[in-house]
């Protein structure tokens, strides 16, 4: 059906819209993250990729995992930083971010400022894969 | 290669990034538009879909024109616009508009405001009819 879902930002400016449930990022103690939600945008049946938003809390992170699949970012609100590989990045609103197949990588709200990106991925990808261990990256990184 | 492109609007505030080109919307008089140009945000070869982001300036609009594949479009910048089927809704930044295939529809910038929108569509897509005649959409339209 075709539908204009309106952006409705809740009463502490995190991002949301009509019709959107705010979900989370993923299974509490499945990986390793802190004040992450997702929301899917766009998940079409004729289309064979999803546009989801995921919004980090301030001083929260996304899980530290790699995929095989791109990653294809829009930063769409606050700042922070992102790690790629072996190293760290600022980013803020409208910042692209692609990270390469089997890169390792996480995003990081900035203490004060919550970090929202949009990720375009296919629907059917395949799993992150952790890092062993204490959570560090293995040395001999793919991006090396 | 992993890479951030930074957002880096022009001197009038037209939405940029570094590495990304600014195209036009269409060729001219292939299609009736006015003042809208396109980049391509995301391509990766390991993606069936494409992000893409379309600006109208102020007083521009795209072309009336309906596809079998559906609109996927996030409003990044300013206001106005879009008509689907026979009705007229203003669009402001953050909404989603989802168009069902087959729908007319266009995008009207305000004349006061650039409208900016990224529109997630699949690489391999029909492409878009046109009105006959004198561009008002049949009055049999497909979403009647």
């Amino acid at each position: 059906m075709s539908v204009i879902r309106r952006f409705t930002p809740d009463e502490r400016g995190g991002f949301r819209w009509e019709a959107v449930d705010r979900l989370r990022y993923k299974e509490e103690g499945s990986a390793p993250f802190k004040d992450v939600t997702r929301q899917v945008l766009f998940a079409q049946p004729d289309h064979a990729s999803e546009l989801r938003y995921f919004e980090v809390a301030p001083g929260g992170h996304s899980t530290l995992e790699r995929h095989r699949h791109t990653h294809a970012v829009l930063i769409l609100r606050g700042h922070g930083t992102v790690t790629i590989g072996d190293a760290t990045h600022p980013v803020a609103e409208r910042d692209l971010v692609t990270i390469d197949p089997l890169v390792w990588h996480q995003f990081q709200a900035a203490p004060g400022s919550a970090l929202g990106f949009l990720c375009l991925v296919a629907k059917e990808r395949d799993r992150p894969e952790l890092p062993p261990g204490d959570g560090a990256p293995p040395s001999a990184a793919a991006d090396d």
